[in-house]
């Protein structure tokens, strides 16, 4: 007799007959003995409707009026959940955001959660009802209509997890766990039953788009168990834990991969304090985002500056750098937008050593160059050119034995 | 410098377009210097949608998450509203019921407003704000979602104009205004510049449907003036109001007619106590509405009995009346579902004579037979065959000189 937390996105409520697969689902948990609370993003394609219209009548929709609209997503789908469930004999309620008071700061557009008001639902659990929430939205201390972004219902379902203290919040998704990498680039990708929050965030930042990071991020703050699970088949997903001691932890989990980089460097720099600030400030300013950052010494008492930003602002990044270069008397200025970061994902990585002289010796025997090099605890990354992503991937999977539960370190 | 409460219904909003062109209107009322509270439906399509897909989970929806799936349409159009406002340059702020505190019981999709909490509004209106709130829809004491029923609508917004003591409640339509009767039936029909409550229910009761009954009479309760206007031209249209003193009301204010009518009669009941009660009972325990009653003195101590109902529930409406005629031992029973009913309507009536026998008159000379008669105190109405519908009308206009604001008795 556990309390869940079930997450349904856009796709899993996505049309009548979506919606009572879900009831269905829901049932069997309830079936199960389980209490369930559930939360439900927008039918798929409903947002982006809403957000249409709104963009047709102003270039820059006011956000408080964006929020009270796309709101309307989440509010249709709560009630034809409680409906569907209703109709298969299973008691349940639907609540907006403001109706089970998750209060938000009121930044709308991407407001943040500051409570919610268990109370209510905690009733209805008692009464054995299951309990239907919107996801995405919020109210804030005015009774104004908020929203939390992109991806806010994971961040809903997280936050009502931590609230009722529920043994488990289950994302449901259209992939069935989290892999040991893109099975789409390595067949053998295997699904790995559980995962730790910090491997998860590593990979989720690096491209493995299965949970949004603010989510993650939460669930570990609060130590929520988080599984990620297929609304299409069944299966017991992937669970998301804090790291167990006692447990011992794969070397490497998983391997992530982001494809859209780009990589832009900027030689011969006079080597003075404040150089770096001098070369990102103009870049941050123009709202790029930077991913790696590299400095080495260069020749003559000059540096030489590397970083990485997404492909889409590459063009705007090297006008920028030429700027940069010119009032600084740098020597030159290079990019490169087919280039690819290929990460090494794993805890178990903080306690064994060879991990990353083992990457480089397997990107070099597949005669792979590698342009840029950077670590953390449990993550190696390196930048290499795109036409070799998926020999790299391959290479690297295969050499980690990341297709068996066990790892080697031979 | 008045406060006026605008109402715009689904068609008025029921595109991109359309929204904008209401947002012109209410800038300009604004740029007059009014302060204006905007009140407006689902954009049309849109409720019947959220139904349809209800329908389809449920055959009979769970009243409280029809509500909350329904409520929807509205919020949807506040936000767009305020949006196309806010484009235009003027501030705006979109409420849902809930937002504003329209209080209603319990009663889901047949809500009754009980308070309104206007100290919002007032505040944004003072701060030179438009206000723009959701009809149809209001929250109950426990913060759930209630809906009003069908033209609920015009109800908000004639409830917020009286909360709000406001100057006018315009309710914006696809006609321009009430008229003397259906201009596709007679040409020469003409907009009336006012009309008082009571003439107005009696107009609506029987068929000119321009505003819901509830909201003329919950203006009329709270004298709140109203006026029904076009939404697609200028125009004055027509001011509903209270009857006054010293003003020269004409005799007869409109003809309004109800095509859906089925007649049934039953002769020869054995005339006792309680006959009525015993002929009637099963028809409204069968929920089938009762419009006109006429009871007549038969041969032989037996009575004659003779309603109105629907014609929709005339066959239902006619076995019901077979096994009562067995039980009371009536003569028989006869029933015809091809009549209409046309009525007179006009608050001098009251104070003039004669207006029963020159209709009676008019309806004479053209050879139309008088099945049923029933008078009130502003009103009479008389059924006849379907057949004759357009020919009674246009003739009782013409002779009543509906056409001329003067009205001659000669």
């Amino acid at each position: 007799m556990a309390l869940i937390v079930q997450k349904y996105g856009g796709t899993s409520v996505g049309s009548v007959e979506r919606i009572q697969a879900v009831a269905e689902r829901v049932q069997r948990a309830v079936n199960n003995g389980d209490s369930v609370v559930v939360v439900v993003s927008a039918m798929s394609g409903e947002t982006n409707r809403l957000i249409g219209m709104a963009k047709e009548i102003q270039a820059e929709p006011t956000p408080r009026e964006l929020d009270t609209l796309v709101a309307t997503g989440e509010q249709v789908t709560i009630a034809l959940l409680s409906m569907a469930l209703q109709a298969r004999g299973q008691d349940a309620r639907s609540y907006t955001g403001a109706q089970v008071r998750i209060l938000t700061d009121s930044t709308h557009t991407k407001a943040r959660i500051q409570s919610i008001d268990t109370d209510t639902i905690r009733g209805d659990l008692d009464a054995g009802r299951v309990v239907v929430v919107a996801g995405f939205q919020g109210v804030d201390e005015h009774g104004q209509i908020t929203t939390l972004g992109r991806g806010g219902s994971d961040t809903s379902a997280v936050a009502l997890a931590a609230a009722l203290k529920a043994d488990e919040c289950q994302i449901y998704t259209d992939v069935d766990g989290v892999y040991t990498t893109d099975p789409r680039v390595v067949p053998k990708a295997r699904r790995l039953d559980r995962i730790t929050f910090e491997e998860m965030l590593e990979m989720a930042s690096l491209g493995s788009k299965v949970l949004q990071i603010r989510s993650v991020e939460f669930a570990g703050k609060y130590n929520v168990p988080l599984r990620v699970l297929s609304s299409f088949q069944d299966g017991p997903g992937t669970l998301i834990t804090l790291e167990e001691d006692g447990v011992e932890e794969p070397v490497i989990s998983g391997i992530a991969f982001h494809k859209d980089e780009a990589q832009l460097t900027i030689k011969g720099v006079p080597d003075s304090p404040g150089i770096a600030y001098k070369i990102l400030g103009p870049i941050g300013e123009a709202n790029i985002e930077v991913d790696m950052i590299l400095q080495n010494i260069g020749a003559d008492d000059t540096t030489d500056f590397t970083f990485t930003v997404h492909r889409n602002d590459f063009d705007k990044a090297l006008d920028l750098m030429r700027k940069t270069a010119d009032e600084l008397g740098a020597r030159e200025v290079s990019g490169n937008h087919n280039i690819v970061k290929i990460s090494l994902v794993g805890v178990g990585m903080r306690s064994h050593a060879g991990i990353a002289s083992k990457m480089f010796r397997v990107l070099a025997e597949e005669k792979i160059n590698i342009r840029m090099i950077a670590t953390s605890e449990i993550k190696i990354s390196v930048v290499i050119d795109d036409k070799y992503l998926e020999l790299a991937v391959r290479a690297l999977h295969d050499a980690f034995e990341l297709d068996t539960p066990e790892v080697s370190l031979s």
